[in-house]
């Protein structure tokens, strides 16, 4: 860096403040700007997102601005779906056939809180809440902020901004309505939307289900699911359709017809949750939204991350993975080409834009596994045949899941290319009966192998001819 | 219907126009309403889209309005692509191995005129020119327009809105604005755009190259095509990248640089194009854009239908097509649910979208197709089988192409899933060479269905399981 240049973030959470804090360990002057109030003072998280899942590709960049350690303080491991059935029995499905990989529960405020801190402990971080973006104007890298309070409007200029303002992002806005260019954009809604519950510790902060695993309630069309929190409680979504089927968003209008459906269709869960009706109808429903966009940077002055680049359902437990990705592949980037923005931006998302739209589709594909899939036969099969090969052959072998999930050094588009070709594999050996039971387990492996790479190789033909 | 229903049809180009038609002949009083000025009386048409290609679904439409034989008498059969390589060779692909399957060149503005005479005739339907739509009232089915003269406002309620606006529809735009329900929506632009040129008729009105064909002059990245006018001119259209590779739209900013790109790559072609340079520099470059959304109706009261709905890059030449084949479609379900509007727009989405969406998706994959594939050895020996397999079992065989473009009782949806599986079937015993050149027809044919067979199965097993 020749001068030292002023970076204006817009978006204060999770990923802008681990951006931030990267970028003023990098040597620039960061200003970050966020809507909301501080949340290390505040209460706002009521109702949505309590707890995320954290796994490898998130430590990863906590590792990098080297706060893995306070990082892994807040996290309970989870280390696998628990499953739940309608007759009231449980099975763990492991995430992998290795003990050591697990995913992690994580507060989205403590983890915020965290990074905030230390951003605020670098000198060169300005820390600015309850200033909402109004205006960009792309091609000056200035921003228009109104004060929550006063209203007041001010400007900030920068060399350039980075909008990390998630899934709504105003700045993304700012480039669609622009026509100074093609930018091509989409937002995909499910039918389905959620709502947050709670099952809350016992008197004494015990937990009252099995503390380290993901629990899930799968019911075909719909699903509840469960996180641990430290304090022993769990957070519980509802995935619902909004209209479809017989019990829905709009017919579960009363707490009769609430409590009715849930002890139908989740016995299990209803006996642990005594504020069910209260939370039901004290928390809103929301919905489960992707949002792609291209190109992420305006005239080399203006660029997205995150959600905000990139908002996609939460059934791969990446989102927050995802964008603190972001962070480590920008960085990497910066190592290259630092000093040139416009290049900068543009291999940034050459590098980047394929694997979160990768993600994207793996999420929405682990919507309708968890909710269908994980109770079906045929699927209990494979994964107990991918848990034998984790466990017995872990280098020769890593599940779909294992791939995103716990091989950061993989990308998410490699790992969706593979995962599903393994999949295919596996389901259609077994399927066709193909896998004989007295076989060794390598012998097993072989012919999934085999078969997944005759897959890749016919899918390639039509790509490449 | 009870009472006289009146319906509000907002753009009267090829699809709003058929659509008025077709309600006027089931009884309902139309209002059909246009922002441009009448093109039968105005040349509106000067470097975008001059002409088009018609086929199968779009006959179908016509037909379905009783205006088969007027629409045939402005066609100009195109029986496959004439492809024409760097070394100024030229070769006929077939569309198909029937003689009797073939494309159609027709003019945009001929079409139309002739749809809005046949609509003007009818008692019940006003059409209003020069009217811009500027406001839609979702949930109370009014619109409110200005006039492009006199810029004074008017207001039209009716019982239903039918948007046929185009790409850019307002109607479109609205909804997503509205903020009453989730209203999925994307636009996704190609890396390229386009511009249209033109090889004039010779001086006796003769057709200087090949009349009856779809030139085209793969190039790799880039490419351009001709289709033949009446007239004996044709309308030539580059596809060129706007910013990237040696040669783009950004780069080409003089005279001499279009010159010397056309004559080195597509010498056959300039060779016939006296007005290229100012050609290229009068007519616009315009963007190749995807636009999807749903849902297609608000409130049960207003509907897209046509581009509005679903634009699609032309590649396949079914953007008009597909537009006419919604109003065959819609006219079904008014045969099955007529009286109730919201079940009419939800059984019509139902039944349309996935169509609509796999169109949009083989639109895309003939870009690349056409650009690259089709100069390909591989992709050649491709088509030399699949053009015997037509012509010797006509009803055992059909390409991807066919069964798009001429098998009209085939939804686009089932096209796109066998298609591709035939694709990929042949393209993997192909580069396999698996395909025994001894063998005899039928035996090749069998083998390829089996292969497609297989490929279908093995895809299933992954969606159903």
């Amino acid at each position: 860096m020749k001068e030292q240049e002023h970076i204006l973030v817009i978006g204060a959470g999770l990923c802008g403040s681990l951006l931030a804090l990267r970028l003023a360990q990098r040597g620039y002057k960061v200003s970050l700007v966020e809507k909301r109030p501080d949340l290390r003072s505040t209460d706002i998280s009521a109702g949505r997102s309590i707890n995320l899942a954290f796994s490898d590709r998130g430590i990863k960049a906590m590792n990098l601005v080297g706060l893995k350690g306070k990082a892994k303080d807040l996290c309970i491991p989870m280390h696998g779906r628990m499953i739940h059935n309608l007759e009231q029995e449980e099975y763990l499905s492991r995430y992998s056939g290795l003990e050591s990989e697990y995913i992690n529960s994580i507060s989205r405020s403590d983890l915020n809180a965290l990074l905030l801190d230390e951003a605020e402990k670098m000198p060169d971080v300005n820390i600015l809440f309850n200033q909402a973006c109004i205006d960009v104007d792309l091609q000056n890298a200035k921003a228009t902020f109104e004060d929550f309070t006063s209203k007041e409007k001010s400007t900030i200029e920068a060399d350039i901004i980075l909008g990390t303002d998630g899934a709504g992002s105003v700045v993304r806005k700012s480039m669609l309505e622009d026509n100074l260019f093609l930018f091509s954009f989409s937002q995909d809604y499910l039918s389905h939307g959620y709502k947050e519950l709670t099952i809350p510790a016992t008197k004494d902060g015990g937990f009252r289900i099995e503390k380290n695993a993901l629990h899930i309630w799968p019911r075909g069309e719909n699903m509840v699911i469960a996180l641990p929190n430290l304090d022993g409680s769990f957070t519980v979504t509802l995935f619902l359709s909004y209209e479809e089927g017989e019990d829905n968003f709009k017919s579960l209008d009363t707490s009769e017809k609430v409590k009715a459906y849930f002890e139908k269709m989740y016995p299990s869960a209803v006996a642990h949750m005594p504020t069910l009706t209260e939370d039901f109808f004290n928390n809103p429903t929301s919905p489960l939204g992707t949002v792609k966009c291209s190109p992420w940077n305006s005239f080399g002055k203006v660029m997205l991350l995150g959600d905000a680049a990139h908002a996609i359902v939460p059934f791969y437990g990446q989102g927050m993975n995802a964008s603190f990705e972001d962070v480590v592949v920008f960085d990497e980037i910066l190592d290259n080409y630092e000093g040139d923005w416009q290049k900068v931006f543009k291999e940034y998302q050459k590098k980047r834009k394929v694997d979160t739209d990768a993600i994207a589709e793996l999420a929405i594909d682990n919507f309708h596994e968890m909710k269908e899939h994980t109770a079906a036969p045929i699927f209990q099969k494979k994964r107990k045949l991918e848990t034998a090969f984790e466990q017995e052959f872990p280098k020769e072998y890593a599940s779909k899941y294992r791939l995103v999930t716990f091989q950061e050094d993989i990308s998410y588009s490699e790992a969706l290319k593979k995962g599903r070709a393994q999949d295919k594999a596996i389901l259609n050996l077994l399927a066709q009966d193909k896998i004989d039971e007295n076989a060794s387990l390598q012998e097993k492996l072989h012919l999934v192998n085999k078969e997944t790479q005759e897959i890749l190789e016919e899918d390639a033909v039509l790509k490449t001819n």
